[in-house]
């Protein structure tokens, strides 16, 4: 997941907490017509059969073994990197094999940056390797490193007001963590706000309320302007280590080495699969994640269990004979995390249709135990999502929330299409996020069953209903 | 804390977990006189002044701050190692500056083991690093490395069982974490399981209940008669994943790296300190934690906060001016890791004044919350004991269990010394323990606090009555 949705996620989540958990279930429930209700409670059969499926039959598990076989094979997967291409391949192969119909890959251009060798040490006030991970896009340093006298900061103000003593420097921040919507600016514009000052490169603390000694990579974003020094995140703990020294007045220097290189954009693929519609085709149901990750960990939770819980559904669908009316079509984005590439290149493409994109739904903020539903449309939409959802009563996973979130169906909600996400309990997410912890050992494959169950439903109903969604 | 005494923590939890967190405060309660009971109960102001001065007056946050500064100086010490020597000197000038008496350097041997570079790669199905940890006193490999298939089990058992399948494998165990006192015989034994059935190499899942890909260490032994093979830790994570692989058929390569050397022991010295008893000065009340730790992290949890607290206890009765009538003896122990290699040497030595040995306190299990105190002695001991805890009731940590722990008491109470133990919410111990996680990240000053007052009332209590404790 890419930093620039998050503030959302982070006011959903105090939304979420405001109302106590409740959804909005209880609210203005009148707008929706008797004859949709009935037309949706006559699904309530099918629901539970994908339940059924999903959660206790023998498609349990599946979406788990199928992403742990995935990520085993390929690894981590960032963009332009042969890893990618692998993993593109080997979806492509798999989900022909699962016989999904218009399996195809569709042509992106996506940034292609190298993290390279890298490395810090600490040399005042004593000899200590830093554990780092550089930053998507940031530049390298000369091969002998940057050896610079460190100026610690907490916040951008007090940088601000500092600003006299950072020519020359290397800017640690050392800012508390208070949400990741909040917090992630720091990596985002650090480097552009130190080099505006004079600094020679920049260290942040890696955006996460809990560490065992883990660095977190992610994206940053130079100005046009504004020199292009390097930046890379170190550990909660050094940064605090730092924090501590700085403020009994000890002297730092660090020797920053980074070997990082941007390349020329690389060819690479959005995978696109569908279950095509029995009774209007032309119409699509869009459920995706992104399958590029970080150059870290196995990409497993961000976003392979997203990517793969919506393979499900279509899977799911096809063991139960299910095809509905509109066509329920899978897209794994490419070079999400690089700001959404593939995405932007899809809706690029596509959007001459848009008329015909029913709901854009994607799951990017792992695959926890699910809370429901977040979405973004009208009140009458609304009132359509809030029945559908009763259908989910059987796994008490009946709430809808707003709105929806997710960098790669963005373009296509704020062209007016509603939008659907996947709420989970995230509490730990951003413990594993975009660093070596993002493994495997993040998933549980129940949580993910039930993940799977909410999204088939959800995707299904809307693509047989006999109406599109209002908008 | 080394892994020798784990075994008993375990047994200790259980119990606590089957008392459902009470003490044995209600048991046996008329074995203590009236006499004792009224010595005891007369000091209740100055438990409180402890407490006042260490929980809420100017002396609260001194032991974090202590450790913080002392840490981030000298960084993490292990056996052998400049920066043990680096720590012993600094804390013999701390504790002069601090106005204790006797301040003193006890030679001690130590083993000189050095982990060296050491990498593993994952050469089939794929490339992959894998981060591993050395463990203490493991060989190395030629400096090419040593490439072999791998066989996976998950037991000792299947190891067994499997033995004509291991002549010249890489053995990697992803044995499932129980309980740390009862996984750790993995990280142990290991090697030298692997070596009696013909293995060239160990890597063993880290001993912890959770991970965010942190490999910790810890020592290993090796027996006589069985070939020294290379042996480390690996991740929970990749421990997992080589699982799932093995278990599909996939066959796994790895080139295990290790530079690993153990020199001619070392020479290092357990450090002391005293406040001199009033009246029996030469009867001890021996108060402790280690001071040397793994080379990865700050060593600030194991055992910097053991040994900081013990401090503490003293700088607080120097604070208040109260000097017990039996010495208060402060020993920072050396060389723990490698098994109470400076705790055993200091026996020998002064084991000839064991009747003076009124009782024996090692703090070794973190200085989270504390729970209360582990007690070893007989039973008239005992009920002094729980006597004393009662004068916690301000902090409401009056709680008395069995038996102690600490692997650098233990040979005092085997004699029939009795031990004292700080029992503390160890739950995120093992999530950190001998991991590059165990900084000052880990600690809490307002747990210290208490930790320091439950320490201290306790020492002092035992150093001032009439009566040594019975044994």
């Amino acid at each position: 997941m890419k930093y620039l949705f998050v503030v959302a996620v982070f006011i959903v989540s105090l939304l979420v907490g405001c109302m106590g958990g409740k959804s909005e279930k209880y609210q203005s429930r009148r707008r929706t017509s008797k004859h949709v209700k009935e037309e949706i409670a006559d699904y309530a059969d099918i629901a539970q059969d994908i339940i059924n499926l999903a959660v206790y039959g023998k498609a349990q598990n599946r979406s788990y073994d199928r992403l742990g076989l995935f990520v085993d094979t390929v690894g981590n997967r960032i963009s332009g990197s042969r890893n990618l291409e692998l993993a593109i391949g080997y979806m492509y192969k798999a989900l022909q094999q699962d016989g999904l119909e218009n399996v195809a890959l569709e042509p992106v251009k996506v940034p292609h940056w190298v993290r390279g060798e890298e490395s810090a040490m600490m040399l005042e006030p004593r000899n200590q390797s830093l554990a780092i991970l550089g930053l998507g896009s940031s530049v390298g340093t000369p091969a002998e490193g940057i050896t610079a006298e460190v100026l610690l900061v907490t916040s951008f103000e007090e940088l601000r007001s500092r600003a006299s003593e950072a020519k020359g420097k290397i800017v640690v921040y050392n800012q508390p963590y208070i949400s990741y919507g909040e917090t992630v600016q720091y990596r985002a514009f650090g480097a552009v706000e130190a080099a505006k000052v004079g600094a020679v490169a920049s260290l942040i603390r890696s955006i996460s309320p809990f560490s065992i000694y883990s660095p977190h990579t992610g994206w940053q974003d130079y100005q046009s302007g504004v020199p292009k020094i390097p930046t890379a995140c170190i550990t909660v703990e050094d940064a605090e280590m730092m924090g501590r020294m700085a403020s009994r007045g000890t002297k730092i220097v660090i020797r920053l080495k980074m070997g990082a290189k941007t390349f020329p954009d690389a060819d690479s693929f959005n995978t696109v699969a569908e279950i095509v519609g029995s009774k209007y085709p032309e119409q699509v149901v869009l459920l995706s994640g992104h399958l590029d990750s970080w150059d870290v960990g196995q990409g497993a939770m961000d976003d392979g269990g997203g990517a793969f819980i919506s393979w499900e559904a279509l899977s799911l669908l096809k063991d139960l004979g299910l095809r509905p009316k509109r066509t329920l079509r899978l897209v794994l984005w490419t070079g999400e995390e690089q700001g959404g590439v593939g995405a932007s290149q899809y809706y690029e493409l596509h959007k001459i249709n848009i008329s015909n994109f029913d709901v854009v739904m994607e799951s990017d903020i792992g695959t926890f135990m699910p809370l429901g539903i977040q979405f973004t449309g009208n009140d009458k939409a609304r009132g359509i999502m809030r029945e559908i959802m009763k259908l989910l009563k059987p796994i008490n996973i009946t709430n809808l929330y707003k709105p929806a979130e997710g960098t790669d169906i963005e373009y296509w909600m704020q062209a007016g299409v509603p939008g659907a996400s996947l709420l989970d309990d995230f509490s730990k997410y951003f413990w594993f996020h975009h660093s070596q912890g993002d493994t495997m050992a993040v998933q549980d494959p129940r949580t993910m069953n039930l993940c799977a169950a909410v999204w088939t439903v959800v995707s299904y109903l809307i693509a047989d209903m006999e109406e599109m969604l209002p908008r």
